[in-house]
């Protein structure tokens, strides 16, 4: 089967809670996508690498959000997060890129907002970019930090609402995960009381052995198809929701990823950059804020816990299409990933009667 | 199947690691284990309670060991955390309980040690205990306080290597996971590098319909059997290494718990106090220096990963053991807490093919 | 002088801003203290103890307030702060003691919960106390634990508004504070917005050579009157605001203490247990909520200065007030810790030109 | 008096212990600075802006330290610092610069270590670079980022021992400090035990209103030479000891910074970024391990204290080495920011009878 799917149109359903219309993190409204992608052999050597951003909102730098984050291992960069921990405020878009490619990224989301805002840096305050990475390098030469600072202003123009590509693409071009090719992977949850999480992973991270689809020890029968090298590898994981989240509330959320990633297989390796940022798009923070108090709406701590189980069910399913949707990538020296195989996937996980099943 | 029986004695096993030779914290040389179980019904209301401790080694006031900790969530207490997290150093044994004992138990460690050493708080400075808790109150009345602080030097005298018991003793008396009968579980691996983890966990927390045993999802088929009340629960973990970790890592690794906490089906949820602490008995710390410079082994980082992966399957192997040791309680106003049906759940296991399979 | 005195009214005004009514803590509306001193010496020893409770409002389990806390220096132990930290509420009163005292102080807060509340732990969920503790066994026999649950049950049934006992009392009774008697301390701070902040500490820390009052290196010209034996102490502070302020910005506000202590002379030793716990009353959040979705009042980040700046200002007149308050005492062994000389202090202060100034 | 000196020069010692040869943090064995200073008026704009090195050893990419922080305030950023935290490793050089430029910064830093290290991102781990930022825009235009990838590339090539350039040089070339001239300031203490604490800081905080110069409250004093806007600044401590310090210990080190700001005056504004990195020469840590274990030198607990009270004392001085040495500027938009006036500063201090003094 050399066609990629998502995981869920295979019959495979992770946990209880249903998603929303595109089964992604744009199903919290107002959340925009874009990917910028970079493939090129040539005389300045093997790019397989690319930037995807996260509009959370038509205008996050005047209309802030509460934001929170999680550190699960933090061999990585997140950049922006020292900040989001103080203030509880997301004020900049997130781009995801390649880790030595973060200071070009950093300063093309600069630029975006630069040519955006006048006022900024001269009559407002300057910001500070929320860019995260993982390592790209057995596909892509690092070396040569391939994103440059227009690919981001680009990826930022043209993020857009609905359905989000997955796979190999943007900031996932490279990536590989659980010895097979990922990158990009999306999924989200609607929980009974109506609120969306939605989530987007940069995933690259995972020992092939340990691989799980809900619950089938996949990894440990496909033990062919191994890169050449394995990388320890990382993950970024981006969660939004339309759930009026204060920032500790934020805080909460972002660390439920580590047990959804626990499903798949995670033992959080000494070298991965397994780092979460989440933010809420229920209450606004106005840069300009019209009085010195303001209400803003919290959801009852007693109702958290479908937020969280539906988080880390999308963390789950978002790490899954990553793989499913990946496709076979020769890179940097000659190196191939390998495509998860989906027929043999299924059987295996047919074997463990695990697809069709009420998990 | 009446017969409660650890989980791999059924065949069942979690992980790719071996165990060691109790598959027990007590596998890591020098750790003891002491229960203290209280089970009364009388004037005084109806106990179902009790305090496990942990005696790291021999004497732990005077041979520190270096200590980490980590918080997955924090609806719970462990005392002396703070100060593990300043120093990176245990100095007084661990003790598990209910909530609204923790001052009683952390009194009787005190007496314990007051009794013991003879110029703590008078020549030697004062110690701080460490005291975790989980809310036992579905079968046990935790305003009665029953547990004081003759059971706490009681269980510190006698805890011994070798075998531990599980289930329903000591701290995990009343404790429930899953809507199961929960209570104390253990389980240790041995890495490549020869160095043990050990887990001991007071496991409390779980809904029925996310347990999950080695990927099969065994809560949403057993249905039945549940409590009158759903409690949110709690989970205490505690990890023992003698690998040679700088207080630094020993954070690192009990992170890694909740890795493990996700495989068996935890969200981590609002009410639920999850909670580690982890210590490595490698290194000793005297507390008379003998010069101002001493000289600690540290694993290299590289060796982490085999510790990391040990550390999740432990953590999810001791979690079913305290499951499948717990037998049926009825406590508090009636309620009963059924024990985990084990003949059910092998024919759900083996329908999902888990059991005997490579994982 | 024999007479102590409170700083203020010597004349040594510390920072910009105003006081409150009471220059207390108790100048944030609805906040009570009660303070219960044990001195005795007999057959069972010597104590020189006690405990101080904060009670933030009339009811504070049922109408629980936004909550934060900050480590400084980590040596010590506030239980309770991994629940404030995890969901950003206090729900019990506050109790500050001696160090091996925790564990009955803990208890004597859940046994004046229990009586108060009869749901607690049947109906409705077991609570965390919160108890900060520093090590008073310069003067004190911490071995004998002398403050019993009673004492705790007295001290929280009769806190009072209004002013406050500062010194040796409560859970200052044996506290030492740059080798001179310390203890109970508080102040107030009014900001031109109207809200207030209130402090109040335990003192038990610094070393003579570092004491500063007002900018005036008073602890190097004071070298007699010292103690036999130095102890490396502690200081709880905790920190009662009107200001309607949101969980994160509450461990903002607890980490602005450090500063405070800064120019009091802290160098924040590696013996002490430096820790902030802060709540703020304009915001209550009913243990019963009545809709999933609750509207709070939060000042906007922009307003936070003068409350940062008020707050090390009380901080340092907190610490002050309990050195300028508390009397010489004679404690355990025939120790003798000497009341800061309040005439010689203001002679260095003026020398230093620091009373009456604009400082 | 117009010309610049340093505050030890003018007979203010600050604190008890004595400094290193230089004063600075070169004092500590091995340890470098570089700056590159960018001042330029044309038609691409005012630039007031430069970029701040920090070389820990002569090869840290394969010979890493451990290494630590804080964060007093979190509204800014350094990047690495999660790494730092998770690993307690540093593997890059430290820079300094504005705070829109930290994605060039990052760049540069990556195109040397690219240079440098022909395996890096190849055989080799891809790195993550460790830069620090405060917003220079009340004399700088930071919408140019003026700091390119060379210039960084530059300023670490030509890092040097022995005496540092303070003031308005390097990263510190347009920042300002309590509504003066700030940048560049360095100092250094020497412990009995033998021990160096070395401190470089980028001032960029501060309220005139609260600046303190050994206690004397100068700021109070002088109300004119006031910028034509304030800016809420930032501050960057880098902690250089050759002390062997363990991760966890330099964590504690970096946290004690904050007392030493407090005493000059600063409460940490909201819009501070107030971020502390520390690390310490004793142990290294090759990147390519010889044995899996390893042993490193810890100093003793119990000898820390002197070291906590030198940072103490090296960041206030180093604060206020900043201010004496950093000379008037104009700047963007005409704006001047006024050196602090020395003469007038002395007379202050003089008559609160602090210069000369025993503090």
């Amino acid at each position: 089967m050399n066609q990629r799917t998502r995981v869920r149109s295979l019959g495979i359903e992770i946990g209880r809670y249903k998603t929303g219309a595109y089964n992604a993190i744009t199903d919290v409204g107002g959340v925009r996508v874009g990917h910028r992608t970079i493939i090129e052999d040539g005389a300045s050597g093997t790019a397989r690498t690319g930037v995807t951003v996260i509009q959370p909102n038509e205008d996050i730098y005047q209309e802030r959000l509460f934001a929170g984050g999680a550190v699960i291992n933090g061999a990585g960069e997140l950049t922006g997060m020292i900040q989001i921990w103080e203030w509880g405020v997301l004020e900049t878009p997130i781009a995801l890129t390649n880790t030595m490619n973060v200071g070009n990224v950093a300063d093309g989301m600069i630029e975006y907002m630069v040519e955006r805002y006048p006022a900024l840096g001269r009559i407002n305050d300057v910001v500070i970019p929320v860019v995260g990475e993982c390592n790209d390098s057995t596909l892509n030469d690092p070396r040569r930090r391939f994103v440059k600072p227009w690919h981001v202003v680009d990826a930022l123009k043209n993020a857009t609402t609905g359905e989000v590509a997955e796979g190999a693409v943007g900031g996932g071009t490279g990536m590989c995960s659980f010895d097979f090719k990922g990158g990009i992977g999306t999924s989200s949850r609607v929980v009974p009381d109506g609120y969306t999480v939605g989530v987007l992973v940069m995933s690259n991270f995972g020992d092939r052995v340990n691989l799980m689809v809900k619950g089938a020890p996949v990894g440990r029968h496909i033990t062919d198809l191994m890169p050449e090298e394995h990388a320890e590898g990382s993950i970024i994981v981006v969660l939004a929701t339309d759930a009026p989240l204060l920032p500790h509330q934020l805080n909460r959320l972002a660390r439920r990823a580590a047990l959804g990633l626990g499903r798949v297989g995670s033992f959080a390796t000494h070298g991965s950059g397994e780092i979460v940022v989440s933010f809420s798009t229920a209450n606004t923070i106005p840069r300009d804020m019209p009085s010195p108090v303001a209400k803003y709406r919290m959801l009852s701590d007693e109702r958290l816990n479908p937020l969280f189980e539906a988080t880390v069910e999308a963390v789950e399913e978002a790490v899954l299409n990553a793989l499913f949707m990946a496709e076979t990538m020769v890179g940097r020296n000659g190196n191939i990933v390998h495509a998860l195989p989906i027929e043999r996937t299924l059987n295996i996980i047919d074997e463990y009667g695990a697809r069709g099943r009420c998990l």
